[in-house]
């Protein structure tokens, strides 16, 4: 399947290419409610899976979809805000977990082989990690374009369904600060534990989120500046995938909290431009939640994870396929021979 | 795989039965604990897919196991209570859907495909309802005993996972009030929409849940008689299925609040009887949560299901099967070459 060609070449454009995204398919959905209406099972008994079983009909533009085949994208890059501590881990992980993605050993493969998922890796230039954001901008902006472009080209466009998820010492803290120039508030309120600090490494991250935001005040106004300067590449990357996504109709389910602030970059443009996409799971993060109520996204999961790598968003894939196939399969009243509600 | 003979013929040599079960594999659980430290994540990081994972070792007594096929087991049953006009539908509705769940087009016939699971249906004596309870005892103690002695024979020794589920068209009103005798507070508290009734039939409802316990005040000091008083013939199939499995150190995933409420008999008589279960989800009907507490369950999803036919707990099949997979498949640190901590 060939790859998706980004119609930009510059932030300016890429905004404009999003613009006036297809709606999803008001006939499927009508048609999937009442089908659903007519399952035997009492009104409303399968809960969430209801929904989403009639939000997948609505993207996939019919009234009892199949979902074969869901696409995992992880994209990895390195950040140069990572040589202040702010992880427990050291920057050299993040090569070293491509290298794990690789070779089969990561949590993403144990859960795209569970849920029957192609799982694709993209290392985004790790051996030039990004400007430190306590600096100023993390990317020029062909770096910015050139990240969101991968992204984009990483969705196969007949894709029935887009996970998307991310690996890369420090993405926490660039995340945060993404949050904090985005939405106001406090850095602390932004800033969790990421791979596991606490104490004074905690503060320490904290007050290097506001650092970040205090270099690039001007950031603050446009969206996809905030992007540029206090994300990262695969950040970047996230934001041009979900796009494309959303462009080409592919519904997709957000992971945890560091896919939220990439999403949070189009919710800012256009809240409309997050439509094709459900919260796959609340994230242990402690900014998850508030960046999920601020997206409007309700999550599917809360398991306490935080890992990343697409992982909450591929355990929820499990229960899209169970609603998608409750659907499918399951009997109309009349089919069976039951009698519905008195 | 040959059944299991039930070593009890009353119910007092049900309860002796029971008595001091095996304990789950403190060796299997601390080097199943051992190995989850080591895997290529942040510690803690799978959140609670971790904690499923060193549980379900501690029980399948090996540090990293496997799970192939798991067990569904549905019971269904009718109530004379049904009579009194407690649910959203006729009596009839129990059969109608025992005959669709042969034909595969029920809920829990595509839950059981998604998840590899093996389905096996239990009609008990559908044209023998059980007496009303709100004027005496539902079942003689021959009946109540051979009910739990279905649930027995039903549990495969060699299963690797065991769910229970249930389909009784009333049994919302006999799980309320057996709760309800069993915990105490109001009737109200304990009575929810079921299949869906509201107003002035919820207020029905909650008043013959009363009537119930009231005509059976005698079984309150006594879970066993509570069951056989209050209960129907799918919920002491799950008894006994439940029982089974705790006894032969078979790990269980409980289903919604009729399956909780069977659950809560053996909680009665012995805390430890539950040991080797999880709850699989916080179901809609809203004394659910309340259950679960009583018997210090976390429900892994909330999906606002209320459909019974084991479905919730179906779900949670995939969750552990992700915890599974990932607790077996993934590199430690030592084996992909990552840094680990600092």
């Amino acid at each position: 399947m060939p790859d998706s060609v980004p119609p930009f070449a510059t932030l300016k454009e890429f905004a404009v290419a999003i613009q006036d995204p297809p709606k999803p398919d008001e006939r499927a959905r009508a048609e999937a409610l009442e089908r659903n209406r007519q399952l035997t099972k009492p009104a409303g008994s399968l809960g969430r899976l209801e929904d989403l079983a009639v939000w997948f009909a609505s993207w996939r533009g019919t009234a009892a979809p199949k979902l074969s085949t869901s696409q995992i994208v992880v994209f990895a890059a390195n950040h140069g805000v990572s040589a202040r501590g702010v992880s427990a881990y050291p920057p050299e992980v993040t090569a070293q977990m491509v290298a794990n993605f690789s070779s089969g050993g990561a949590a993403i493969n144990q859960l795209a082989r569970v849920e029957e998922a192609e799982l694709y890796v993209h290392a985004l230039e790790l051996d030039s990690p990004t400007r430190d954001i306590a600096e100023g901008p993390a990317m020029s902006e062909p770096e910015a374009v050139g990240a969101l472009a991968r992204g984009w080209r990483a969705v196969h466009a007949n894709s029935e369904l887009l996970v998307v998820g991310e690996m890369g010492i420090g993405n926490t803290t660039a995340a945060s600060a993404m949050a904090l120039a985005l939405f106001g508030g406090s850095a602390s309120e932004w800033t969790g534990a990421g791979t596991g600090v606490s104490g004074a490494k905690l503060r320490d991250k904290s007050r290097t989120v506001a650092l970040a935001v205090e270099a690039n005040r001007s950031s603050r106004s446009d969206p996809l500046e905030v992007l540029r300067c206090l994300g990262g590449r695969e950040i970047a990357a996230m934001v041009g995938a979900i796009a494309r996504a959303r462009v080409g109709g592919i519904p997709v389910i957000l992971d945890g909290f560091v896919c939220a602030a990439a999403a949070s970059v189009l919710h800012a443009l256009d809240a409309s431009m997050l439509d094709h996409a459900a919260a796959g799971h609340l994230s242990a993060e402690s900014a998850h939640g508030r960046l999920l109520n601020i997206i409007g996204k309700e999550p599917l999961l809360d398991l306490r994870m935080r890992l990343g790598e697409a992982s909450g968003a591929a355990v929820a894939i499990g229960l899209l396929r169970c609603a998608v196939e409750l659907h499918r399969g399951m009997s109309t009243f009349a089919e069976a021979g039951v009698a519905s509600g008195r």
